[in-house]
């Protein structure tokens, strides 16, 4: 596997635009997270638009984490341009088991075969088809248990499936990875997993799905342990989060990545 | 009265997964706030899942701050369930007075019964029916002048009452309380207001409404002096205040709160 | 031209209220620079207020970043009762030439008469009927190329035209400035220029547009020199922004402000 910072430093080159189709919760906070990075976010997601605008772009995230009927139109109609056109989008499929509603977008976006799948492990338990306890955004599953569920969901859709927890698991259903960076006061800062997602997708517009998942999570981690290092709380983390998403250099992630093969 | 510390420390033990549905600019900060004070938020609002989540949520918070046809009918469907099932909801009336469709939207979720409410003077002398000067989401009238519609709102439709500002006033139509805790920076901060609606809903998942109501007040305010002796503005006291949610011990609040009877 | 000092005062006297029908992403930051500032965002955008609330506010501001065909029904509704009502309306085209729900929204509104526009220069072209490159919220053409587009757009349909980047241009289509303020992380928090385009109206509520927007704009951009002197990265310059607008009297305006004819 390359060192991540190659990934890094070709993201930030292309400063690719990607398009996101996100929750109202993380809007401002993904967009800020991704521009700290170096990618050019933008947020479409109207019916008159959002397949256009997929075409401009050079990758798609989608988060169902606000949703309702009419979103999810746009999100298939979005991720069906991205699909023909060849470009990766990545699906967010937060708290996916919890109500009727859900269970049904995320079926139906699973269908259309998204390039990666990054979720915590009640969410992919429960795309697996597996039994999952989360409830609202937290998960209440250990990344552990979702090892198994995450490698067959992997195989049997050819999407790239990233588990993210207090140590990351990623695989194409072939390989596998675990990623131990990060800082456990992030699940304490509302949207912190949904920028996530476009920071894999930004880093999917310039690299294969399973290195620039890898890469991306490496990256978002080791940027939230320099960030612990100063903060008094979740309100100067989230602070000192977005300075070290921008400060970081390729040679900075290099020594900080913990990524092993699983 | 019980020690405000003691509500705090069952709702952090609880951690209990509080729906909200509320305005656009509202929703991250609620989010954070919320998680930073040691609840579970989830912003949960589609007609085709609101009913349902609110029995899976703890306690239910509905404000009318970006309000629009849809989503009044959802409020109405989340409230419903919520009552149904006897969990707490809490209304925020945000510039009830303002429009037509504000005053509509706040008798129609009035009459469904709320287990508190928290607005601003004028959002209060709004609902009771008394003539008020409000525009916008900022108050123009004084608590002291919203007192007396406050207990008459109380005790005409069975929900505790709380009216913030430079010092609070909480009613259950029968008892009253007021607490001056709080910091004059607080107001130029978007949202804070509708945040602490949040966590209302958080304390009255584990307490009686009227204690409830009491002990969120005096810890948020309480939180928000800790805030003020660091910030330098309204945007480090944004961070600082999340940290101070965060940091807050029993102890603390109990030596900070000012809650007397009125 | 009177110092900038003047219309910041006005401004922060009256205190105007402002409504405002913007993006998701920039709602939450607008209100915050907004009140940061002294004036009394709100943000009100449904049908069945949209227009009324015209009538109560002091001034409107329209932004198309997150836009649908029902939005832009409601921002015509609200144009018009502002228009009718002598009330000045600044419209912010995000993105608009980047799909066709966005050129006919842009032309829509331009059509109803805005008092100012303010936009990035790829905007400014897309508007004047020029050809742009811009992909997105970001510019991808130079201010200098969009100053004969912006004096041809201020004199085609009355508005005061603002091109805004490292250097900004303002013209009435008579007269003309530049305003060299601003620092370059400006453009790596998202919202900014969403945000600033409520400030314009909020000066506007108070002062001529042309005087009002390169005052607004001035002290826009000294407050990011003031927070750029401590910033560590765009997580601290947003906060640090929020605190200079708030705390930047009108002597340090007035030493500030680079406002030149062009």
């Amino acid at each position: 596997m390359d060192a991540p910072s190659r990934h890094l430093q070709a993201m930030r080159a292309a400063a690719p635009l990607v398009q996101n189709i996100t929750n109202h919760v993380a809007m401002n906070v993904m967009a800020n997270v991704m521009l700290a990075a170096g990618a050019s976010p933008a947020m479409v997601h109207a019916r008159g638009e959002a397949a256009e605008f997929a075409g401009l772009a050079a990758a798609l995230s989608i988060n169902i984490g606000t949703l309702d009927a009419e979103w999810t139109d746009c999100m298939a109609l979005a991720a069906e341009a991205a699909g023909a056109q060849g470009k990766p989008w990545v699906l967010d499929p937060v708290a996916v088991g919890a109500t009727a509603l859900r269970r049904e977008a995320g079926a139906r976006l699973l269908a259309l075969g998204p390039t990666a799948i990054r979720g915590n492990a009640s969410e992919i338990l429960a795309l697996s088809g597996a039994q999952a306890q989360g409830r609202g955004a937290d998960a209440a599953d250990a990344v552990a248990a979702a090892e198994a569920g995450a490698r067959e969901l992997a195989a049997r859709t050819g999407a790239v499936v990233a588990v993210t927890g207090p140590v990351d698991f990623v695989t194409d259903g072939a390989r596998a990875v675990r990623i131990a960076n990060g800082d456990p006061i992030m699940p304490r800062v509302t949207a912190l997993g949904c920028a996530l997602t476009g920071v894999v997708a930004a880093f999917a517009a310039v690299a294969p799905a399973f290195e620039a998942t890898a890469a991306a999570l490496a990256y978002y981690g080791a940027a939230g342990e320099a960030a612990a290092r100063t903060a008094q709380g979740p309100g100067s983390f989230q602070v000192a989060f977005l300075d070290a998403l921008h400060a970081m250099t390729g040679e900075d992630l290099d020594a900080t990545a913990r990524i092993a093969p699983a």
